[in-house]
Order: C-alpha cells, then sequence, then structure tokens
C-alpha cells in the first residue's frame, strides 16, 4: 500500500558534485558521437556542452531517498512520463542543488501513478531546471483515489511529413553504458531478469530512450545550441531493445512547440510528447 | 634532453582504489558486448571478470610522477610497446598497489626509447600483474646511448591459417569512451590537435587496440577463463582510426604461446606479439 500521507513531503535540498567525465559519460550514455565534439570533449571551443536532461540524472540520489520511504518494489516500478524546463544552460561542472517532493499520487486502476516533482539550482539558489516524473507503480491502484487529469494525446498531424527527422542505431551494449549513470536495475543488463520482468531480453531505460530524443531535438530543432532547448515532455510508451533503430520525428506546432514521436521498427514507443524550443 | 639518471629511481608503491563500475568501463572502453555478461555487469553468476589489460590502467597516475620528472613534451610521446604478466585474476573492486620504474633508456637514433616496469599488488603485497611499457620519445635519439636488444619479430608462419580470428568493429566514438579510464590525451578526440600530430582525425589509444587484442585472445584462446590468461607482449606497430574493424589472429606456436597479430583494412598495427595462455 502506497502512503499517501507522502504527498507533499519535501525531500532535499542535497548537492549533486559533478566533473566533465560525467557529463561526457552521459553523452555517450545517449548515444553521442564523434562528430558531436561540444558534447564529449571538455576542452571545446566554448566550453563543453551539457544534454538539458542530464538533469533528470542529477535527482537519482534524493529519488532514492524517497524510495526508502515508500518501501516499495523496485521491480513493479515502470517509468510513464518525464518532462523537463531548462531555465539556463547545465554548467559543465561544480555543483547543483536538488529539492523534489511528490505533488501527486493518482489512482489509475491497474496501478497507482506516482508524480514526482524536481528542481535544480545553482549552488547559489538560482533555478537551473525543472523536472517532472509520472512512475506508475503496478498492481497500486485502486485505492478510491483521483485518477487524476487526460495527458494532452499531441498527436502527429496524420499524413504530414515531419519538420524533421533523426534515426540513431542504439548499440547492444548501450544500455550496460548507460547504467553507469546511475540507474543500475538489473533489467537493463541481466537477461535472467529481464525474463522475470516479462521482457525476451533486456531493455533500455526509459531515460535513455528519453535522453535519444532529447539529442534528436536538440540537433534537429535547436541547431546544437543548448541555450535554445526549453522544454521537453514525453511519455515513455513502449519499449526499447538495445540493437534496435530508434527515429524520432518533430512537427511544428500552432503554438510555437514541435508534436515529437519517437518509435522503433516495432512501432511507437514515446508520444503524447512536446518540446519547446527558442 | 632526457635525464638518465632516472634509471633505476623508485617510484610508488602508490594505492589505486577501484569500484566494478570502473571495471565496467574500462571493458566498455575496450569494446565490450552484451553478450560478455561476466565482464559488464557487476553481479554476474561468480562474481564480475576483470580483463587483465586492466591492471595498465593502474598505473597511470605513477606515470604521471614520472612524467612531471622527466620535464617532456605529452605530444611526442608514443607508445610502442606493452606486455603484461598475470599473476591472478584482478579483484572486481578493492585496492591495489602500484610501484615501478624506469629499467632502462635506449638511444634509437630517431628518438630514446624509455622502458617503464610496473608492479601491481594485492593490498596485502601479494603479485597480481606485472606490466612493461616501451614509450617512444621522439627527437630525442642520439645521445650516444645503447641501442637495446632486438625485439623478437614473431612473424605468424607464412601462408598457415591461424588458430583463431576475432574481428571487432570500433565505433567512432570508442576513443571518446576510452579515455574516460584516464588518458585523456586530446590526440584521440579533438580533430585540431590530430591535425598537428600529423593524424587526418583522431586516433584510437594504443592500449584500446591493445585491449581490444586482449579481448580476442580471452575469448578465442582462453574461453573467457581470465585464470588461464597469463601474458602478453605485442608492439603498436600502426595507428587504429575510430571507425574501423579490427581483426586479430592467433597462431599456435612450437613454445606454447600464441603468435597474435592484428590488422585493420589498412595493414597490420599490432605485431611482435605472443600470448601465453593455460
Amino acid at each position: 500500500m502506497i502512503d499517501l500521507n507522502l504527498i507533499g513531503k519535501k525531500y532535499g535540498p542535497i548537492s549533486f558534485k559533478y566533473t566533465w567525465k560525467d557529463v561526457v559519460l552521459y553523452a555517450l550514455g545517449i548515444g553521442a558521437q564523434a562528430e558531436e565534439l561540444p558534447f564529449i570533449y571538455e576542452n571545446t571551443k566554448g566550453g563543453l556542452r551539457v544534454f538539458p536532461s542530464f538533469s533528470v540524472l542529477m535527482g537519482i540520489d534524493l529519488f532514492m531517498e524517497l524510495f526508502k520511504d515508500m518501501k516499495v518494489e523496485f521491480s513493479r516500478f515502470i517509468h510513464g512520463e518525464q518532462a523537463i524546463k531548462l531555465y539556463r544552460p547545465i554548467p559543465p561542472e561544480g555543483k547543483t542543488l536538488i529539492e523534489g517532493g511528490i505533488t501527486n499520487i493518482y489512482d489509475k486502476g491497474k496501478g497507482a501513478l506516482i508524480v514526482w516533482r524536481m528542481k535544480v539550482m545553482t549552488e547559489g539558489g538560482e533555478p537551473l531546471a525543472e523536472a517532472e516524473s509520472g512512475i506508475f507503480y503496478v498492481g497500486e491502484g485502486g485505492f478510491g483515489g483521483d485518477p487524476g487529469p487526460k495527458t494532452e494525446s499531441l498527436e502527429p498531424p496524420e499524413g504530414t511529413e515531419p519538420d524533421f527527422t533523426a534515426s540513431y542505431f542504439i548499440p547492444e551494449n548501450q544500455a550496460a553504458l548507460y547504467r553507469l549513470n546511475g540507474d543500475i536495475n538489473p533489467l537493463h543488463v541481466d537477461p535472467d531478469f529481464a525474463k522475470m520482468g516479462g521482457f525476451s531480453r533486456p531493455i533500455l531505460h526509459g531515460l535513455c530512450t528519453y535522453g535519444y530524443a532529447v539529442r534528436a531535438i536538440l540537433h534537429k530543432a535547436c541547431d546544437g545550441d543548448v541555450k535554445r532547448f526549453k522544454e521537453f515532455k514525453a511519455r515513455l510508451s513502449g519499449v526499447v531493445y538495445p540493437g534496435e533503430s530508434l527515429v524520432t520525428e518533430g512537427w511544428m506546432d500552432k503554438g510555437g512547440r514541435y508534436l515529437i514521436q519517437s518509435r522503433t521498427n516495432r512501432g511507437v514507443v514515446l508520444s503524447h510528447a512536446y518540446a519547446r524550443v527558442e
């Protein structure tokens, strides 16, 4: 049983210290290539750039504190949705402050949807980023709670060519690399564990798929300029296996946003998604 | 000018602390794939295995001490030869002790060949591994010294099929990943720096090529059993570019060794090489 009293409890602030090696490891973890030099080389002209989704990673330790309070089973957690908002580019090294908490727990019938919101600040307290994660806790619904608002569907316009397309091949060992960033759930490396979870083999981290989409948006819609990347919200609606290609497409929306969708050969894996860029 | 008085000077012991993440990062840095689970998963049955060449990495900090004493230019150093000898499998995490020193400086005319020998011990002082590196210092020969012994040529037998062949594709971003292990020479990531060094683009670390050969030997001649891997000596005779395929071949020798050679499409890159396995 989820303790609904956890709603509103404050976590942190805790500090997150990192060096350029953490930044580059993350960039390589979401597939950055040699030609993306500003993201993988610490002495690149103009300084090392940080992929905006690195901000989500900063919250892992804080999220683990929540985890202990919830006394839940790791294996029944599914990362369902993720949103980030950037206030300024993430520095290439240093220390940030993280605070967060559960803003809601919705009753989705088959499970509970836990909404975890997090703020990332500079050491001086200036806002750097905000992130909201929707975590589905399988089997914990039906407690008579509010099902929550319906997610905006954000369907891509039918029959319209996307304004950008990025296709990235995800190597077989990508999840093994990504997990060095901190999420060491064995589901992403151990074939036996993956089978117990109902998968034919280890799956890619949902946040790794999300990171690949961020990379696509940043290069195709922001010309690689991290200052232009403002917001990205998405549902992680399908599983990606290492060894597959991930195609991310974007359609310019009326409201000055891009509607985003990612898919593999097997179907859509990232949906209900938009990005806001400048 | 190289100070020949450095011959015989002792360095260390210093300690090297590492976790499973360092071991896995190294394994991925030399191209380990998802199916090489014992080398990339910390909770694998029987415990995480460590590639024998990880021992060379342990000496980077100690080698940097020598570097300071030598007051040399990094850009004129070429890693020419590498040998390792294993006394027992490397533990998956913990602390080792490293000591080393220059055993000789040979006058090769165009450059000086610095022979750096290093011992790796357990915390209790038990021998774990020994390594010898031949470092070519361009432009520093001609000082009237001994040219040193001729390296055994170890040519593969002509017209004979190898006893094993392993072909590994090296991804474009492999050197960017490998450098996170500690050797952050910009030659391996920065295109401008590579051009100044006379290369069309960044090259793979010599020790990364060496690591790929170790992986080949371990899987093809030792059935993946690190206990069977005893010794590997090689000359790094050619440059590898990320994006190339590396083929490593082994021929069983009369003396119970394998003669080893690695090549890309452009020619031989690792030669004068043998491995001793059990």
